[in-house]
């Protein structure tokens, strides 16, 4: 079995992937009964004391690393700290590892850390240590950015992506396909021309208004594999099914336009600055409130319902009914 | 300004690219009073109730994958557990974030994910969370893996590397040179045919004896830059001197012939399973004594004495005295 692109996109080859080479071959996965390396949440915890230590890694292999809304150092910083917020937990520390090709401009990089920068200044997340690494000109393409996130929780109010209830409601926090279609239009040439930029952005303020009004029972972020990934594996996790009003899923009108142009559904690429919440319906529409007057969530909606049957349906904007299949891989490579 | 191969290789050049690109832009270094960034030690700490969380992260991009002595798998945790291990905590957890080569090899991804699995029995340490990226053939060779660890000490215990004091005894807990060398005459094409090997290898053990007897004041595992890296730093944060008798610097024979035929200094080449531990002269032979009874210990020495002058002052073997000064750069490139 040789490697392929696919196995690095976020869909069904990829979990195949982890479960049969590096589940099966992994004894020590968990720590004193924290989430753990078989659950294949955003992260996983370890609880000490009154607390839980909440961890997150992504490495960042973005192309071009500079794109209409962010760049590689926005997206690696605000990557780590939205898979360490849709765990429940407050994220503090960051690390960063990175790995430079030779060549690589002093300018660039210096850039690159600004935007790092500014993410930890917005989300009052601290760098603390980090790694630097270079290869031959070529044996790497430009760099690549390792974030690990370390977060905080108060032990047992950690939030799982397995903890849907028959009757919970979905809440999506605003526009999906911003990050992967923005960025083919731009590798396919579109350029700055179209007003399309990417989501990239911070989650933890809008996770913090969901927490502290209550009634959260899950979270994930939607990156590679879209919506459509993340909705089947919050319901395959939680055993149980969903029925989402596609009306209510915001999609950018230029998202719209260069998804038909390069028949790419927008459901299906990443996002990297949305969350998807489910929670008791007794907190919903307050939840909604709380969201929507954050710096992010104003576009946020409910989106459909929690059942006891199984998969993801999609009421469809004309009135019919589909099921929304996980991808295969993303059809957008390199995108984080 | 461009980045070179030595802004990679844990020398002095690697110091300013850090000082003036990264520690110069990036404002929150720190949290809760604990070691941040501008310490530049092994790891950094954040204080959390009774405890100190410890966090450390490298990116690895060795060359070749598979080495006399060990892997890229090996080297990875090992080297992880290490960095923790010299701030004194126990390390508890592991990130393991990798990017793939497409075409990359299923079998050879498995016995390096064996390896990894390998340490992590070893020294009870979980793998909980990672990462899985896939880049183009010709923008990557074969792979990279970033791992970051967790330790956790009881809050006042941690050991930086700035905690020399006049007087201190210095230890060195076996050979220097080896695995530098060993990579370096590998790729030579001396091959397999020398019985010279990496020494990689968890250093928590070592370690946990130092620790439990009592009396450390400083540690530091001679990575990149070798021993003569790592005595200057130590050293120069903690603001002393120190002399080092080179007859008591455990050197193999084999690293010594690969070293004269290469022209390369075995004190600047990386070793991956030391440690340099400062202890007080009252408790220096019985921590000793602990080491030398454990795993990877038994070749540990008394190497040299911190006194209240400038520099690391080098007694040769024909009783002469030199400076020994850190390198610009590691002359092995790509060894972790
Ligand atoms: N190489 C690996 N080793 C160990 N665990 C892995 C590895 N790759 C992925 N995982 C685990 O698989 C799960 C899914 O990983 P994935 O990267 O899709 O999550 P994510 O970070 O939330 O998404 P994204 O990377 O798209 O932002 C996580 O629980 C992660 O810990
Ligand atoms: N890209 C970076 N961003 C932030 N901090 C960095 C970066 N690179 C290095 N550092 C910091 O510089 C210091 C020295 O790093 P270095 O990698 O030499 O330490 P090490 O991991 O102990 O050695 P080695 O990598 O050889 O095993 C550490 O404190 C590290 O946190
Ligand atoms: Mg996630
Ligand atoms: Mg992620
Ligand atoms: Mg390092
Ligand atoms: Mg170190
Ligand atoms: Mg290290
Ligand atoms: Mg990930």
């Amino acid at each position: 079995m040789k490697i392929g692109m696919s196995h690095g996109a976020g869909g069904e080859l990829m979990q195949d992937l982890i479960s049969d080479i590096i589940l099966s071959n992994i004894r020590n996965t968990r720590v004193n009964g924290g989430v753990g390396l078989e659950d294949l949440d955003d992260g996983a915890s370890i609880p000490l004391g009154e607390y839980e230590i909440v961890i997150s890694t992504d490495g960042h292999t973005i192309d071009p690393l500079f794109f209409p809304g962010g760049d590689i150092g926005k997206i690696a910083v605000a990557g780590t700290v939205n898979d360490i917020s849709v765990m429940g937990a407050r994220p503090i520390a960051i690390a960063s590892a990175m790995v430079l090709s030779e060549g690589f401009r002093g300018e660039e990089l210096e850039r690159i850390v600004r935007s790092m920068d500014a993410v930890s200044e917005e989300t009052g997340v601290s760098i603390i240590t980090g790694d630097t690494k270079v290869m031959e000109k070529d044996k790497l393409d430009r760099m690549i950015i390792t974030t690990t996130g370390i977060g905080v929780v108060k032990r047992g109010e950690i939030v799982r992506d397995s903890g849907l209830r028959p009757g919970d409601m979905i809440i999506l926090t605003g526009s999906v396909g911003d990050h992967g279609m923005a960025l083919m239009a731009f590798r396919e040439g579109f350029g700055y021309d179209t007003e399309l930029e990417s989501d990239v952005a911070p989650v933890w303020e809008m996770v913090e208004a969901a927490l502290s009004t209550g009634g959260v029972t899950a979270m994930k972020d939607p990156t590679r594999g879209g919506i459509a990934n993340a909705l089947n594996e919050l319901a395959e996790k939680s055993g149980v099914g969903m029925v989402v009003e596609e009306e209510r899923i915001p999609v950018k009108e230029e998202v719209l336009a260069v998804s038909e142009m390069l028949g790419i559904d927008p459901y299906e690429v990443a996002n990297e600055g949305k969350v998807i919440i489910g929670v008791d319906p007794e907190y919903a529409d307050e939840v909604l409130d709380a969201i929507r007057k954050t710096r992010y969530g104003g576009e946020a909606q409910i989106i459909g319902e929690v059942n006891s049957e199984r998969h993801v349906i999609l009421e469809t904007r004309l009135g019919g009914r589909r099921i929304l299949e996980a991808p295969v891989a993303d059809p957008v490579p390199r995108v984080c």
